[in-house]
């Protein structure tokens, strides 16, 4: 029985279109092999659009990107300091407004060092861990405000809102992955002998969930503390669940010690299924080397994984990571050359249908 | 004409009181050639003081700790998952409630690569910036608040509180760092594209004071992406300014890529003079490995070169960074050999003294 996927494809702003059609690309190579269709339509959001036409996400929008089975983003925004965009924040209306009207509330960030990738660590280690950051909830939500703005009595607040819902589907979620992975460690990060309500919401959970997963080493780790293991020792992590915010600070940091953020991979997922998942490179849209095939489309090729995983279809999936391994490997053994992005795709495909 | 200071000591607990033995013994060695006297009194607070009569910081403790100059403190907290202070949270009761108390609304944070020590970091480069962290605002206000706890309907909250008087101050303070630095650069950290409210009340705030200090290079990153400069290029910073959150978590690591949490020295501190500053090493109280000689004196010491700095005792701040560089320089060039927490301190006092 044949299967169709409907996939919305966001391109977005500099480097997204470029990196999204070698990812295209390597995602219609791995499913030849199998007996998936994947059905394509484009969605032309970003600072581009805004700058067209005003919209940075409609109704129209997000109702038809809804009726995909998935969505493949490439990067959004414009050109730093660009006045025109003064006052639009395209990244939090669009990344930020996907992934709280489809209800993203796991947002899954692997960091792996590839055999072959040189880390800015002196000695990185064998390192292979997940982030599981909360999507939906904490500092992101959009609870702020200020009085008496641009004088000097002005206040101004932001509310970070935790949830025993929202917190204890995602740790779950984290759980499930720590289950499936040899190792079966988990690390709550957060900062708990500072922000104590949000911080014994989620020791809570933890805690409770924990109990039914016996199999499981869980322990704690101040966010702060966590960065000093990031570079001192990172291969001591398994899985990891945070809060938003945190989430986003460890997120950086791991793509920087794996590597760089040109390898990095996420997606934004609806476990439920009850939307479309979102899966994107975790780099941005890099302006400054747009257009020019400059940008590594390594991470929006890994994200593409990570989408096939998500579908079910866990033998691509795996086929691509093992291409992209691959790649990494023969890059760092052949003379240092400089690829153009669509090489770097072209590659990865003729690994994947040698 | 002769001057005494009076200082206030808190060992605190595990390491603290070792670390900060060596840190006396070096202060009262610097200041021999001065004409300074030091006047110390000693106050039991911690985790240990709090198991022995139920206070973490008294109206007396605190109205005593006022008539000094400045504060030595060592490090506080008891075992970790000590069930008898399982609801006492020493760090923020005490820490933190100095913190306020004396409105510290300063919290200094240097990190230099000293040569001979050991980074994390394959390629460290020259390393010497400054994170000048508010310490009075933002998400460590203690505003926060739940309903519904410990059910499945618990909603969670903690409010990051920023006012342009705070962050003025703050902000005001780090350009006169920079002002006094060769390659007067600085840098506002933030996450003005999530937390709009804040963000743009930091960003109003550096631009409008910017305006004043032509000669101050001015730049902005997200707190994930300076993250990853910390990993990949430290020696771009000079000066960051940014809020309590992100310079708990930007300071931790940059002791890492520094060589570690045993070296970063702080000062908490009040400008204006009306409450006396309080000095101490990043690192906590580790009792793990307390009561052993185990521990590292240098943060404690460093911190004791800050301590002078701020009493305008600038000569023997420098003779003891000084001490403290040849030391490690000093470690790395003999066998790496073992030494106690006392000499340590007191190859730096023969250093001083020579
Ligand atoms: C662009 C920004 C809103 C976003 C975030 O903070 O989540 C980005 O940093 C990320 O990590 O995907
Ligand atoms: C112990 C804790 C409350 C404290 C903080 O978060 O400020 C510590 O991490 C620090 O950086 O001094």
């Amino acid at each position: 029985m044949s299967r169709t996927i409907k996939l919305a494809v966001i391109p977005g702003d500099g480097i997204g279109p470029e990196v999204v059609a070698e990812a295209v690309k390597v995602l219609a190579a791995v499913i030849a092999r199998d007996d998936v269709t994947i059905d394509t339509s484009t969605f032309q959001l970003g600072a581009a659009r805004f700058l067209e036409t005003g919209d940075v996400l409609t109704e129209t929008d997000l109702a038809s990107i809804q009726q995909h089975d998935a969505i493949l983003l490439g990067a959004v925004g414009g050109v730093p300091g660009d006045p025109r965009l003064k006052d639009a924040n395209i990244e939090r209306g669009l990344l930020l407004g996907l992934r709280f009207a489809l209800d993203h509330y796991v947002n899954l960030r692997p960091c792996t060092i590839y055999p072959g990738v040189t880390s800015p660590l002196a000695i990185p280690g064998v390192v292979d861990f997940v982030v599981v950051r909360e999507g939906t909830e904490g500092p992101y939500v959009g609870n702020g405000g200020a009085i008496r703005r641009g004088t000097p009595q002005e206040v101004a607040n932001e509310v970070s809102v935790n949830t025993a819902y929202g917190v204890e589907r995602v740790v779950r979620y984290a759980f499930e992955v720590a289950q499936g992975r040899e190792r079966k460690r988990l690390t709550l990060v957060h900062k708990t002998n500072v922000l104590v309500f949000a911080g014994s919401l989620w020791q809570r959970i933890v805690n409770e969930v924990a109990a039914e997963y016996p199999q499981i080493t869980v322990d704690y780790l101040h966010v702060d503390a966590a960065t000093i293991f990031f570079v001192t020792n990172p291969s001591r992590f398994d899985v990891l669940v945070t809060d938003n915010l945190f989430g986003d600070i460890l997120t950086d940091l791991a793509a920087a010690i794996s590597g760089g953020i040109g390898l990095a991979a996420s997606g934004n997922i609806n476990p439920t299924g009850r939307f479309p998942s979102m899966f994107e490179p975790v780099h941005g849209s890099a302006p400054d080397i747009a257009g020019q095939q400059l940008a590594d489309p390594t991470a929006a090729i890994l994200s593409v994984a990570l989408l096939l995983d998500h579908l079910g279809l866990t033998d691509a999936a795996a086929r691509v990571n093992e291409a992209v391994a691959d790649d990494l490997l023969r890059r760092s053994e052949t003379a240092p050359l400089r690829r153009s992005t669509a090489e770097v795709g072209d590659a990865i495909v003729t690994l994947l249908t040698d």
